[in-house]
């Protein structure tokens, strides 16, 4: 199953695919060095932890290409240090971002004794493994999911866990892309206020791909799961706590209440990089609430009141005994968690 | 407690808010003649099923004053008849509409030996009745529904069923103004997509009378619910069935599942009209699906794309059970509802 691609490298220059003028314009951006790069992941040109990661290691690599072969391994790292912490800036909370910066200089420090251009080139190869790395732990994740999706199914998805926020196929649609391949099905995109990921990404990529979706407002899934319309819902997930209590998408809980009542399978999809054992529960996840205006100027126009109280979480915290699974590359799992995940997370 | 109001008759015109440009602008629209009107109802510069019933009413009266007294009365009915149906087709579903028409066309035939002048007289009479006796209505909900909030509540509320939505201080809404005038409490609305009824009217007509108000995105009320920051949820309705069921606003189900599942009272209240006696259930309840664009030009810019199926149900079924009582202007009841409810419906 085809997906769209967030980021490429192609021809010495990264090429992304503008995600702020999505649904309206579809266009690839070609980025041959750091300062636009940096532009494009504070503009949010690029989202989703993983791919952001992935367009700042190749942003290094733009950013140390125009070093001389011939300069001082001292100048080299101080341009290294330099573009990294400038990219590194560009938005300083999302985890995969400084992630892939530090290992990237890890490599470069690896070379130290080697000359520049063979520093140059491991530095490359570098973004490109945590790239193809990311696009294999998507494929493992599809391949984990896709059993849960039958014949005929409607499945209900949340924000977007998709090919756009990663280096491939996605987190929460990759079950998607893989069942797509063998079974017919029907997908349900929220259309998750307040930046509408779901309608303006999810419903997009899809779209694309020739996966038939149907887009709704946050408001609407109740009604259709009443309906018996729903018949499994797949998030993705930005934390999870040791005992798998998950922070995703605010209305992320919403649909687990909402699960719950109809009786209806929820699961989330993440690598396993996204468990967080250093947390007992899900109370010790930090919420980030965001500004106002996302909400009053949804889209260029006023729609609430100046000087009205706006409450605008991010995120919110779904209790594990809400949720049937946790779909990783690792395969699906439950609490308590197997070893194996602690070890490698 | 002060409110907003949405339909006046002053100095031989009708002064309407104009909702279409809430909240950006605060504009009063005087109408002279029945076709503003008819244009003001079917551009939703007035809505709310009770006020569309009063400003049809002012309408028609609107519609004959330029009848000559000294008119033949088959001329007079004639035009009576022919403004009738042209408010009428304004907004063709709208119960309140067609029924406060038919009210003015049996008092004009109820004075029908009278000089023309005294028709119209009675006419205008007929339409500040129809505008008083909601504007009563409206306030014996408020005084019935007063006595749920308790100091320091935080209410939540869904769409516009408020001063906006009437001829007095809504129906939602009323025991909120009535309870401002003595207790202190808060109050949080659902912005309501995909019209944003809660953000750009709720909000704003709070915000007027001094009622401290928070707006949420419609996917954030679990998360609030779960952090023990609502006590109360209070819901308008368009059609209650006979057991109980509601229609009203698509969402209000999801906030009914919420509130049982955070064990929060859920009341919902609306005028005894609002009872239908003639449908067992709620499963008997048509439910409109409103056009696609709603939700993909939501804000003036497209955010889902060209092409994607879009489902755009405007109401859901509440089913009795989850909610705790109706605040009629008759009392606080419960299934099985008493037959003077019956009765006067």
């Amino acid at each position: 199953m085809d997906f769209v691609k967030a980021i490429q490298w192609q021809d010495d220059c990264v090429i992304l695919l503008d995600q702020t003028l999505l649904p309206e314009v579809t266009t690839y951006l070609k980025i041959d060095n750091y300062r636009t790069m940096g532009a494009a992941i504070q503009k949010l040109q690029v989202r989703g932890a993983p791919a952001i990661g992935i367009a700042a290691a190749y942003g290094l690599v733009l950013g140390l290409r125009d070093v001389a072969d011939t300069e001082s391994h001292k100048t080299f790292f101080e341009r290294l240090t330099a573009v990294s912490r400038e990219l590194n800036a560009t938005r300083p909370t999302a985890v995969n971002l400084s992630w892939a910066l530090k290992r990237m200089a890890a490599i470069a420090e690896h070379y130290f004794s080697e000359p520049i251009p063979v520093i140059k080139n491991q530095l490359l190869t570098e973004a490109q493994k945590i790239h193809v790395e990311d696009k294999q732990m998507c494929a493992a994740i599809g391949k984990n999911g896709a059993g849960l999706i039958q014949p005929g199914m409607c499945v209900l998805t949340h924000c977007n866990a998709g090919a756009l926020a990663t280096g491939g196929m996605g987190t929460a649609l990759a079950p998607l892309y893989t069942a797509a391949a063998t079974v017919d099905f029907q997908v349900f995109a929220d259309e998750t206020r307040p930046l509408l990921q779901g309608s303006r990404l999810t419903a997009w990529e899809l779209q694309q791909a020739g996966i038939p979706v149907t887009v709704i407002c946050d408001n609407m899934a109740a009604f259709l799961m009443q309906q018996h319309k729903i018949d499994l819902i797949i998030v993705g997930a930005d934390r999870i706590a040791g005992n798998g209590d998950t922070a995703n998408k605010i209305g992320t809980y919403n649909l687990a209440c909402l699960a719950e009542k109809h009786q209806l399978p929820f699961y989330v999809a993440a690598p396993s990089s996204t468990f967080d054992f250093s947390l007992a529960d899900g109370q010790q996840i930090p919420v980030e609430e965001r500004a106002a205006d996302e909400i009053r100027h949804g889209f260029g126009k006023k729609t609430a009141p100046d000087g009205v109280s706006i409450y605008n979480p991010a995120f919110d915290i779904t209790p594990a005994e809400l949720i049937h699974g946790y779909i990783t590359e690792k395969g699906v799992l439950v609490p308590p968690f197997p070893d194996f995940l602690k070890n490698n997370s």
